[in-house]
């Protein structure tokens, strides 16, 4: 991790005082666009006055409009322009003349149409724009969530901070990123949607997230390469100091040419752009939820002393299922030892089980079961982290008393052992099917998040993921 | 599909009239084991009468309880045995003084357990089971689960039938087939865990399968190969008449040794293994989830013209990603057709949309936008199917009006439109994250079902499902 305190010089971009919106319609309920913003803004508790811009509506949700920047009594530090493109030279001369210090482009219909002249008034704008000293946000994108700003892009994304910032191409990646996370007990640092990156682009964030003190872990979502050098050069500088995972669509030619569609963006060479990563000590996965899962795995998991993992759960077909996927991931499934085993038998019922590894025994849902199959194992010195599987509102566990709490005094037991042991635990979830299911899932993964536990949807993803980290560890030991 | 009417040896089998189950307690809740198929079996509506065998209990659970077999003075066509595997041979003795046809050994603690006189216990109940004509199931495992029979496995599996038999060498896997495939609109004929396979086995459920006038799509998960001619006979039966879709375990190492482990399995070759499928015609995956989702694939698509695709839905980021997910799969996403463009573009508004393919546009949530963007799409002779994706509980449709009504309106118009044109429409719903989002998802996916429609938790899993269709399609033109 950094141990960087200086402040990085574009920390104002995320913190604005004020914040004027220019586009929100008098009608329309809060969809998208401009009242999304407003919303979005009110809901995460911006701080400092919102002015909207509107040229006859008195107001607008309670909020004073405006009929022109210009006429906005107090400063303002940070627009936002949902008008429609031909509209925003004239919102950026107002920008200049007003001080305002950062102009988010939600506006698209610039150079991603593929039309020469709005690609050149999208050259246009950024040129007068850097002139007059005015950064750009966009154009095309939903801009910032930075909780500790108070800046939302969309709703549901709470106030609540936390160690991981992510560099977003689409607005939508960046929305699903955070839903994703959230239940898994991932919150953020800054989350950047930046979509063409006509001004600011992703090597400025990587350079602002590899400086700022907020943020342990970065992910990003890449579309194109813009300035490949300086892109290097700043993804080198944000792998050498935190964990940094890649997205990169355009890997086959299909995505190519709709990621050209979407934000403009050339995607180059996969091949090149994934020998860059490994240089960086970057790690390249190929979707949002793999994202998501290494956010995961850096959060909680944090380090693994190697590549033996043992797992735990009932289900015999699931435990098969499981040697395969992890093994196929490149882990190890060490047979247990025979000190563990002889203790795992004497918790064990004989009939449908197994005390090998994966362990499967239904042991684990009587008193005390739980930590009796669990400490043997973690005592184990061929296991380095355990893999514990389980699902809601279907199965054995169902049906063996209290389910809501059995599944807190579990994800408890498990958090503590973890600690006490030092080893990681992971816990895959299977997936609901059922709404009483599905609550009973959230609230047992919100229990293990909350002592420290890495939760994933699957085995295999747990696996994929765990299996990341340990390659990594080892790309990282000073040859 | 097979136009066999003639009713399969063994029927009987699935269609008891009475069961005993003996070794539940009547201390325990309905948890595991005996008192676990005693509640499936009521909560299914059993029709026949249930027997339970217990020394002393005079009833359990309101059913007559009889110290042993021989008691019970009605006819038994069927017995559950759920007492330690030291007291099969007796129950065995007493099923054949009472002319029971099958013995469903749930008793684990046979071969699976690596012990040798535990093995010679198997092969000696085998023998016995054989000389007096009684078929068994197992052991070590959970039985059937056939809804026209009124015969359930484990809680919540419907008594509603359908079309899709399954074969499982694992319990679990075998539930969790039933329980994923269930809110997306699979309802099965015959699903059969049969775990160690020591008498009846995977060829024999293949060869009834076949034959099964109920089932027209088959899917099977296996551990290992029991006897392999005859096994790959009855593969290759099933693949000339129905789609076969097989998950087999112990791709690595690790999940042959948990595979042997679980039920005596020896995994075999995967490489012979995949040729035999390829030869018998079947598809070979390698997850319950690709499981579910080629059942899903067959009962719904059943087929398409070719590999074409079109992506519609809301979101920049989420149509690149789709392209790449479905451009590694192996499917087409040609550009949208002039005429067709045209025509979008006159219910497309500007901002942040592309109206290529993938299709990402706001005009699908306008009135009258849903009907008139995928109108256009399936006009154009170059698409051969459409995969329309969204998400419940975030992102701009959250926002937009009554979510509820639209869904249902959109499922309604995805069914009417599939039927009109004859192309495939296939729905990704991406996950939720809340309790709300989730119960909105499922009853989206319910109408969409309902209405004839495929549906999938992802982009990536219906494109790998789709492509898997294509080419199955293909490799079955008479060359």
């Amino acid at each position: 991790m950094s141990d960087a305190v200086t402040i990085p010089a574009l920390d104002y971009v995320f913190h604005p005082r004020s914040i004027a919106i220019a586009g929100v319609s008098a009608k329309e309920g809060p969809g998208f666009g401009g009242g999304g913003f407003v919303s979005s803004l009110q809901e995460v508790g911006f701080r400092g006055p919102i002015f909207l811009i509107h040229p006859s509506a008195p107001a607008i949700r309670g909020l004073r409009c405006y009929p022109s920047l210009l006429d906005i009594p107090d400063e303002v530090d940070y627009c936002i322009s949902s008008v429609p493109a031909r509209f925003v030279p004239e919102l950026l001369e107002a920008c200049i003349t007003k001080g305002v210090k950062v102009l988010h482009l939600f506006t698209a219909g610039f150079t991603e149409t593929g039309d020469a002249e709005r690609a050149k008034m999208e050259q246009a704008v950024v040129a007068r724009a850097r002139e007059a000293g005015i950064r750009l946000i966009g154009p095309n994108c939903m801009g910032l969530y930075v909780p500790n700003g108070r800046l939302a892009m969309m709703g549901g994304q709470p106030a609540e901070a936390g160690p991981v910032g992510m560099i977003s191409q689409s607005g939508m990646n960046a929305g699903e990123f955070v839903r994703y996370a959230l239940p898994r007990g991932i919150r953020c640092s800054k989350v950047i949607s930046f979509g063409n990156g006509a001004d600011l682009k992703a090597a400025d964030f990587f350079d602002y997230l590899a400086d700022d003190p907020e943020t342990e872990i970065i992910a990003a979502y890449l579309e194109g390469i813009q300035d490949g050098p300086r892109l290097a050069r700043a993804i080198r500088k944000a792998g050498a100091v935190k964990p940094t995972v890649i997205l990169k669509s355009g890997r086959t030619a299909e995505g190519s040419r709709a990621a050209n569609s979407h934000t403009a963006s050339l995607a180059g060479s996969l091949q090149i752009f994934d020998a860059l990563c490994r240089q960086a000590g970057a790690i390249r996965v190929e979707s949002v939820e793999e994202l998501v899962d290494m956010a995961v795995t850096f959060r909680f998991v944090k380090r693994v002393a190697g590549p033996n993992v043992c797992v735990v759960g009932g289900g015999g077909g699931a435990s098969v299922l499981a040697a395969d996927d992890l093994g196929a991931a490149g882990l190890k499934l060490p047979p247990i030892l025979p000190e563990a085993a002889a203790k795992l038998a004497k918790v064990t019922q004989e009939a449908g089980t197994s005390i090998r590894n994966p362990i499967d025994t239904m042991s684990m849902w009587q008193p005390g079961g739980f930590e009796g199959t669990l400490r043997p194992v973690l005592e184990s010195e061929n296991v380095d982290m355990v893999l514990y599987h389980t699902s809601f509102g279907m199965g054995p566990g169902a049906r063996f008393g209290n389910e809501r709490d059995r599944s807190r005094d579990n994800a408890l037991a498990l958090g503590k052992l973890q600690a006490e042991f030092g080893k990681p635990i992971v816990v895959a979830i299977r997936p609901a099917t059922t709404v009483e299911g599905f609550a009973y899932s959230e609230e047992f993964q919100e229990f293990c998040w909350r002592n420290g536990l890495a939760t994933y949807p699957s085995i295999a993803r747990a696996g994929a993921s765990l299996a990341r980290l340990v390659r990594w560890q080892e790309s990282r030991i000073p040859g």
